[in-house]
């Protein structure tokens, strides 16, 4: 089975990914507690305990943990429910050796990571991560926390898991909508560093959309191999972790515009991915085919959902967002499939022309796919 | 001027402690930022910006400073307080360049130090203590957060400042039961680890009380360096570190008991501390001469406010304190004047007799208190 071994200054820990790790879970945890006594709160959704509740508490046998629900969606990704959540550890009688385990999405896995960051000033947690978007991207690397008013992710902790257990099984479940999302970070991970995981989802589409385990299984460990490395040669995002935002600060405010409401976040991210590669093309730094192929891809694991917003809105948006630094806006563009560059000097015109040209591709695809359901 | 250096695995700054350092701030927060660009949140409460605020904008000049309100007192210290402050600071365009100060006693330092870790994953911050407590105890070490409904400083983040910033100027317009308070915290570093202090305490009382400048600045200066040579050898409490909690553990069910209102943490912390000298004579660990000698000083430096609570209440509330390692309860007794020890075989029935013993002195205390009040 895959494994990746994620080292950092601060940490150094173990990915698996493969098929059954829910059905071997307690022994897992307690390999990873290495003997030492702790007890298990397990954090989930309502509804993805629905789908997996009985399987996780018939692997755990009588050793059953404790449960804390987190209702699902970003509108709670806030600091009440985190309060809440924490109040429920304290009434449980949680300590130092509690152990949490996030067992969802990219919000569980955020908030939990958090939790587990600021209980008692820190307390271990392992991530199993039971979406597309969770495997290849969020459940990695160490970031957590939750969104403000003001803004997505601006409170948080770099707190890593004792380890990422990524059960392909879980993605069997998982609505078609949201493994297209997912697979739009893999694909961000094959334009910035990743040629031959851009390849291979180019040539096995259907497999991949088909859920074939092979396929999604490579793909998942390609995706976390790339995220892995990069984390690995910049833990705190001083400077070439900024590569992963590739796609996401146009991808930010498009949520933002849309209340986090409208579209799944990698959606969003398919959006920014497409303004970003169109940016590197007028910029002259991407040539015209391999623009086009890195654009052809994401169109393909879509339908991406339509939106809309004005250009200015969008722009305004991203100069909000926390990736600024001291008024610079940082924006990541695509040198060629494989490889990605960070610019620090775009300016509000270009940002603009280019968020015109996006939002123009999202009425025609929106038209299109409109198109498409009445001749159902 | 005193200096101190903590060093840590994961930090290492400087704690000076000295008159005029307000007026030098703006200049220190260059240095320690050495160059590179910044914007100064400064976060107070408004009795203390009352007392001091013109000092310090005046010290800012042009570049003043954004300034953030906390209310002042421990009912402040929770989550909903902080996500205040966190919309504030996003409000503001804070950035990761952000560079908070924390202007006020115990309860300001904690809050800005974990808002500080917390804010966009972590920003710096420096300590600028204004009360006796912060100077010797709160600000040094690492340790920030707030409260739950559950108990005190449940939530939180290990995060250290880039200084500590002690000006001794701050002390003069402190309550003198503040003074008297934070006074118990000197106390207990001389009790656990420093019979030189203790003896110093013991012979300067009239000078420390009278606010003497260089009785004052010695004992804070003793005070930290107890507390950073501790701090320095066990950064995450996983063992030394716990002696600094000595007085805490009865201390905290005192001010839980009491809902943190009735007594400043200092005197909780000082009967918290009579009480576990009683346990050590109890257990025959420490020597009635020495036993006396440390009851004395904490009431010389009283009076210590009385309260009312049963001996079980205080009990129930020591096992739900977050000392606790897993079912056990951590104590911590003196061996002698200068040296503690960490017993973790307590029963509820030794700290049933203590708590009972406690109480009736703190009755007997609160008695002649009120006769020497009828006597004025």
């Amino acid at each position: 089975m895959p494994s990746i071994q994620l080292k950092t200054p601060s940490a150094s820990y173990e990915i698996v990914i493969a098929s059954g790790l829910v059905k071997t879970l307690p022994a897992r945890l307690k390999k990873l507690k290495a003997g030492k006594p702790f007890r298990t709160f397990l954090v989930t959704s309502p509804e993805i305990w629905g789908l997996w509740g009985k399987q996780v508490i018939a692997a755990f046998g009588k050793e059953s943990p404790t449960v804390l629900f987190l209702p699902a969606g970003e509108t709670h990704k806030r600091l009440r429910t985190l309060e809440s959540l924490l109040e429920q550890m304290a009434a449980a009688g949680a300590d130092r050796d509690a152990l949490l385990v996030a067992f969802g999405g990219g919000v569980v896995g955020d908030v939990t990571g958090f939790l587990a960051a600021i209980y008692m000033r820190g307390v271990a947690y392992v991530q199993v991560p039971t979406t597309l978007l969770a495997q290849v991207d969020s459940s990695i690397g160490g970031k957590t926390g939750v969104n403000l008013a003001a803004g997505k992710n601006l409170v948080g902790s770099f707190h890593h898991p004792l380890a990422v257990l990524a059960d392909t099984d879980l993605l069997n479940t998982l609505p078609a909508a949201e493994l297209r999302a997912g697979l739009q970070e893999s694909i961000k991970a094959g334009i910035i560093r990743d040629p031959k995981l851009f390849g291979y989802l180019e040539n096995n589409a259907d497999a991949v959309l088909g859920r074939d385990a092979k396929a999604l299984t490579h793909v998942v460990a390609a995706s976390v191999r790339v995220k892995a490395d990069v984390v690995a040669n910049d833990e705190r995002e001083s400077g070439l972790r900024m590569i992963l935002n590739y796609g996401h600060t146009l991808g930010h405010a498009i949520e933002a515009a849309t209340g986090y409401k409208q579209l799944l976040h990698g959606e969003a991210v398919g959006w920014g991915s497409i303004a970003a590669t169109r940016l590197g093309l007028m910029r002259g730094m991407i040539g015209k085919d391999e623009a086009d192929r890195i654009i052809r891809l994401i169109l393909r694991y879509g339908p991406l959902r339509s939106f809309k917003a004005t250009a200015a809105r969008l722009v305004d948006l991203t100069s909000s967002d926390k990736k600024k630094r001291s008024g610079t806006l940082s924006f990541v563009l695509p040198a060629k499939i494989g490889e990605a560059v960070i610019v620090r000097d775009v300016t509000r015109e270009e940002m603009l022309a280019v968020a015109e040209w996006t939002l123009e591709l999202v009425r025609e695809q929106g038209a299109a796919a409109k198109q498409k359901q009445k001749r159902k």
